[in-house]
């Protein structure tokens, strides 16, 4: 039982409230897919911070208020548990959030780490996130954690994100972009490469091809997926119902561009994303109110 | 007299009040430069919102609330004119800051458009920037309106301002990101192309090569300036000091990143960079108060 549990043993939470999922923008897609797959009965309430993404180059301090705000957004729909679907969110804001809020709080890291100490065989793991993810050191800690003799090997990759969001996923650019970043890592033989940011799966084929055949990329949505649904199993609030759940999508801003390249991330159609307003902003510091909902 | 200007004729400035510019984040640096080397004698307060940063991909409401944030806190400094050092927050925001505020406020958006028509000969003028800027036609309208007779034609290059901040301004990749991005606008023959990105001056060598020698590249920065001078001696404002102007810079976020990377805008050391707090986090609504300063 973690700490949010313990801090408000007043609150029954119940099995079919919705699990909330959080990410700067768009990555945490990926997540939320793993999460349906895993747990297809949970419904689901997705926010992505697209007024403020991206988080990568930002500092510790301003990715936890940042964090802080989406999680009392998210908790405005009476979420059972929130899964913070972000690395760098994950990284630098995750003990903040446990501090802060009684609600069970899942991050992206820890899934991550144990998926690569699950697959590498010469104990020699890479990691590849933003600035942010990487600086915090944290994949780092958590694997030395999970196995102290573990050799880590860390790189930055900030136009990654950029090139991903202007959907340039493939070619020779993005390409040469790959092996420049990758380059000095491959030299350290490596059998296992965290993709350490929720965006980076969609560049699988560029940094398999930069890294060679041999090393196996993982990233954390699988696993994360797992933690969920081991979570709601231990609080005895998964989701009894047999029919399929429901999602729902909101952003601080351009609901269409995150439905469209949502899609790509998510592999299926997105019926509608609302928008919501000025606390995301800097604006105010109000309740978050939904201006604006596009059925499409 | 603009509007601006005849909604608070009660208020007297003086001409030793500082100048107020803002951006996104660092690029408008470059128009900080020209002003500097314009009117010399002026004391400059300069904010880069790189907590919320970039703004170009962002929509015009959000652009907007973002951009009356920044005027917010210029105006803590009691400044005598702002200078929308930014493209995007010039094409999206500058309308309704000249609604809301009583101080002069001026835009980068007709100084290119000026400079640009100065320069062209067969009148075909080229035009890139952020897919906001691109989107909002603001560029064309003003070219239009200068000359009716102008052709325009437009392209929105989003990768330039992520390899820019990365630090990747020459060699092999970004001379191809600018070959892919320009190739279609180089076939309509055009003789001037407007830099329409703070940014883009850093890239100048990359975006010639990839028009051609022929093609004249201007930026709004030294137009923007000459522009501030006639404004303030319009408005008998110009400093009567002799000595060199001061310099204070303030930013959202990541302020020594800020300062290491804006020397290489500015072309000069730049010595402190103070962080402003939480009106610009989306955390509160208070006036900014500045939490750290860093003198380095």
């Amino acid at each position: 039982m973690n700490r949010a549990e313990k801090r408000n043993p007043e609150k029954h939470s119940s099995f079919d409230q919705p699990i909330g999922i959080f990410d700067s923008g768009i990555g945490g897609l990926t997540v939320l897919k793993a999460i349906r797959e895993e747990i297809p009965r949970e419904d689901i309430v997705y926010f992505g911070d697209t007024a403020r993404v991206p988080y990568g180059t930002k500092s510790k301090e301003t990715i936890t208020k940042f964090s802080i705000d989406n999680v009392k957004f998210l908790q405005s729909f009476d979420t059972k548990i929130v899964v913070v679907a972000c690395n760098t969110a994950s990284a630098l804001g995750l003990g903040a959030l446990k501090n802060q809020f009684a609600i069970p709080i899942i991050g992206v890291i820890e899934p991550g780490a144990k998926a690569a100490l699950l697959s590498t065989k010469n104990g020699r793991i890479g990691v590849i996130g933003t600035k942010a993810t990487i600086g915090s050191g944290s994949y780092e800690a958590c694997l030395k954690k999970l196995d102290p003799s573990l050799k880590v090997f860390s790189q930055a990759c900030p136009l990654f994100v950029p090139f991903v969001e202007e959907g340039w996923l493939d070619g020779e650019i993005i390409s040469k972009v790959a092996q420049t970043y990758l380059e000095h890592l491959k030299s350290f033989k490596i059998d296992t490469l965290i993709l350490g940011c929720t965006h980076y799966p969609l560049l699988t084929k560029m940094i398999q091809k930069a890294m060679g055949p041999k090393v196996k990329l993982v990233n954390s949505a699988q696993e994360t997926a797992k933690e969920a649904k081991a979570l709601l199993s231990r609080l005895k609030l998964a989701n009894r119902r047999k029919d399929q759940q429901s999602m729902r999508f909101y952003v601080s801003d351009e609901p269409e561009q995150f439905r469209v390249l949502g899609e790509r991330f998510l592999g299926q159609a997105i019926q509608s994303v609302a928008k919501v307003g000025d606390s995301f902003s800097g604006v105010s510091s109000k309740t978050p109110r939904i201006i604006k909902e596009r059925v499409l």
